[in-house]
């Protein structure tokens, strides 16, 4: 019984944080007992927003291909590649680009969103408004059945859905409808309680140091409303409690508890905390170390393993896609 | 010296006509002696217009090809090929709409204008939008310098400037601007003096019999104020004299002075133009039987030589474009 093929993606735009890690990539440790995963350095769709500055961008795919590794990704179960390195991402693109209306795109709830949210970038290319149908395309090359996304991701599958439809319709059934697979990763606030990002200087990094680690958590913010070590606390409101769900969960109770009691002081509290973060990220340092070494020598090795891989998958679709368009 | 380089297309939309001959095949010939000529069967292209009926493209890809040998393009001198077989346009377009704006695209006359026109087509797609970005990948592809079109497709050569400009700007002097080499060929109207077009039924087939022409030329449309045998003719207004520019220029001083001075009718006039055309058409016939002949092995032999030839040179371009966007 072959396992349901799965695929996700990372834009290599930075170093990866925590964030990162348990928001997705300890999910696509996990997704590979039961699927057949294939995960890409999303590097094209990096372009798109980046295209001003892509210099790093070559850089940050080999690290963070490195960081997935470190995280659990086991390159012998999965198939680890980059996007621009199969032509056939684009390829796809451009053929269900031509049965994808203008209309449907702009219709997309998170085009504007982001067009709105990331107002200091240039996002008014062509590029960016086909942006779902290359995504999938991502999905539809190697005919994932299912795509792991959040609530808020929604929306770009159902398009996803909708153009795998009508290429299907107009061509013949070559493509599976990808289904969502519904998964709520915790979503870790930043130091400063805003959305986690390099840019705010509000993440901790997969390769942070132990005594950055402490530094930077102690100027966390708790719950605004407990201003002095007498008041009691409530954890629901407080940023630290909520990265404890994230590293330490038999914690929970006894944190949540002192946190109420005014028992323990937010700093001692942060500080437990570190003591467990510690320790869960210096193998991932190490393990990321060894991996970059020799010029990153061994990320090198499993990206052209996965390329060859990905590649043969890729040029398949692509042949069975060119014969029901240009039939013979 | 290497001659300066030429691309230019066509879309394999159906069995080709006079209008193609004269309009652009004679012109394709012609070219080969001063400019190394990449022609190209646009597939993609038409795939845009055409994606709710793909089944005639590949054949007609192939029987155009043999046409356009058989009109005088030489595969030893030119590079003839066929889009979709070359992945790198795609990417290129991919890399094009990195750098895009919708607004560029949504200015450009053609758009709208073709909306309009080709109202029963679907043209509703992305993938249309982009046709001018698509356009600009084909040239600088192979770095064409100069690109061959008549007054209406200048300004799709403007936006293909401005998107070079812009890629240039950003990753660096890649490609050159390529240059508008304005060619007024001779627009010939259907036998009813409107657009010649199969589809209105109006068209002489390069592969028509003698009998053919003359039964269509028969019916065609003369200047429409000389009502009876007597009359005087104006030529200038007279669909059969355009056609005497095409096919009998040395004719056209005999033909309007006897028009003007009533001293021809108009079938004997048309029947003398098409003592012309028979033998002009009647070697492209052979020619083209002969490289369709044995499921139009002679055609495959040159597309394989001809993809071989713009392969080599696609890659060598996109490797170049690819280290300027994604830098080691």
């Amino acid at each position: 019984m072959t396992r349901p093929r799965i695929l996700s993606g990372m834009r290599p735009t930075g170093d990866l944080h925590i964030g990162h890690l348990v928001g997705a990539l300890e999910n696509w440790a996990a997704l590979q007992d039961g699927y057949e995963c294939f995960y890409m350095v999303a590097d094209w769709h990096a372009v798109m927003s980046e295209f001003k500055d892509t210099k790093s961008l070559r850089r940050h795919s080999i690290s963070n291909v490195a960081d997935w590794i470190a995280c659990g990704v086991d390159p012998k179960r999965s198939t680890l590649f980059i996007q621009s390195a199969i032509p056939e991402h684009v390829e796809l693109w451009a053929a269900f680009s031509m049965v994808t209306p203008v209309s449907w795109l702009e219709r997309c709830p998170t085009y504007k969103e982001q067009i709105h949210e990331l107002s200091h970038k240039d996002l008014s290319s062509v590029a960016f408004l086909g942006y779902p149908a290359l995504q999938t395309a991502d999905i539809a090359l190697y005919k994932g059945e299912l795509v792991p996304v959040g609530k808020d991701q929604e929306p770009h599958l159902e398009v996803a859905r909708e153009i795998i439809r009508r290429f299907n319709g107009v061509f013949g059934n070559i493509f599976p409808e990808p289904r969502v697979k519904l998964t709520e990763t915790p979503k870790l606030n930043g130091t400063d309680n805003r959305k986690m990002s390099k840019s705010y200087g509000n993440a901790i990094e997969l390769s942070a140091k132990p005594e950055q680690i402490r530094s930077m958590m102690k100027t966390m913010v708790t719950d605004p409303k407990r201003v002095r070590r007498s008041d009691p606390g409530t954890p629901e409101e407080c940023n630290v409690y909520s990265w404890y769900q994230a590293f330490a969960k038999d914690l929970l109770t006894t944190a949540a508890d002192e946190c109420r009691g005014a028992k323990i002081g937010c700093i001692d509290c942060k500080m437990r905390l570190a003591d467990r973060m510690i320790p869960r990220l210096a193998p991932i340092g190490e393990r990321r170390a060894e991996l970059m070494a020799d010029d990153a020598k061994a990320v090198r090795a499993v990206l052209a393993e996965g390329e060859e891989k990905a590649r043969a998958v890729a040029q398949r679709t692509m042949r069975e896609v060119k014969e029901a368009v240009f039939p013979v």
